[in-house]
């Protein structure tokens, strides 16, 4: 659990292969289209192609440097781990170990110093920035709600993972960006022992207030 | 529970009681000083008396426009509602029903217009820039420990509170804050529902892991 990036990504495939001279300008004019496309288009109406268009490549030129909508999300948003690929590996764990494997998978990223500084820094835009939670939400959702809510029942997956989204931004903002006491010093056992079983309760528990 | 400020601050004692000219200019000349003293000594080292003394006032002054530091840190920062009187009700409850209490109190709360908007603007400060986290964190420990943490067992008051305030802020992000489906669009009762009992463990749930 020490290593978050899975091998599905191969990093080769997203940054140019190809050595010619304009590799690099070509990927750089494609990540600047994909900023205008994101930020005007929004994440779930922009697509690889709409994003080729804007910059005037051919698809396929898209879908060589960059492996799906995602990846080109996370690259233009400077994202230094796509948060699914965080929660791809607990996402896998047994159900009624997943709370344990989650907040484990959380916190285990969080020690990357540049894991670390990145996510802050998208937190902190998510909070502040009306039009930066417009951007990144969906993106997140998608990511976060295909690998975990595929594991739940249908009917009660979404509030589920939404609130299980609530407590880990919680911990998040209190132990690592306010850095409120004695939450921010704990050893991550600690914190894993303490809000594993709220993650638990909210993905497998039984909550009556989902069926009214 | 439709009121959350309480009745012991005599709002008639904070602004201007004495209809004189100079009221308003010497309030003004106080809240300018607080302003600077807050931010530059920290909420913990400021005091009535430093406050006066940077406004070039008579503590006596001082005494007489604001009710308490923490009432000079509230009209100082312009936050609508202190943090800590949301939750006086609540936390006279019995011990075991402060989970529902507070998070009902909470979203009550979050029902007044001008309180949402200044808190928002308040946990966007507070996320955003490690300055404002830095004035306001003593502040809302102070505030809300004061008033949960004498409720708590001693030994453990401390970390049960900031597992408390990972959730709330978790809460308040998710929800009011960044739009979370479906969270944001649920009814407060069935956020109650779900919720609550997250608190009320942390409040008074066995937690081997805090006798580490």
């Amino acid at each position: 659990m020490t290593e978050h990036v899975p091998n599905e990504v191969p990093s080769a495939r997203k940054r140019g292969r190809p050595k010619g001279s304009t590799t690099g300008t070509t990927r750089a004019a494609i990540l600047k289209a994909a900023s205008k496309e994101f930020s005007r288009a929004g994440y779930e109406a922009a697509s690889l192609r709409s994003v080729a268009r804007r910059a005037g490549v051919d698809p396929a030129l898209v879908h060589h440097y960059f492996k799906d909508k995602s990846d080109l999300f996370v690259q233009t948003m400077r994202i230094p781990v796509n948060p699914g690929e965080i929660i791809a590996e607990a996402a896998t764990a047994p159900l009624e170990e997943m709370g344990e494997a989650l907040t484990r998978a959380l916190l285990a990223t969080w020690r990357k110093p540049a894991f670390c500084t990145a996510a802050t820094a998208m937190i902190r835009g998510l909070v502040s920035s009306s039009s930066a939670a417009k951007v990144l939400r969906p993106f997140l959702q998608e990511q976060i709600f295909s690998r975990l809510g595929a594991r739940l029942p249908e009917e009660s997956a979404e509030p589920r993972v939404a609130l299980v989204a609530s407590q880990v931004v919680g911990l998040i903002v209190a132990r690592y960006i306010i850095g409120l006491e004695p939450l921010a010093s704990m050893d991550d056992e600690q914190v894993i022992e303490l809000v594993a079983p709220t993650i638990q309760r909210y993905l497998t528990g039984q909550l009556p207030a989902l069926n009214h």
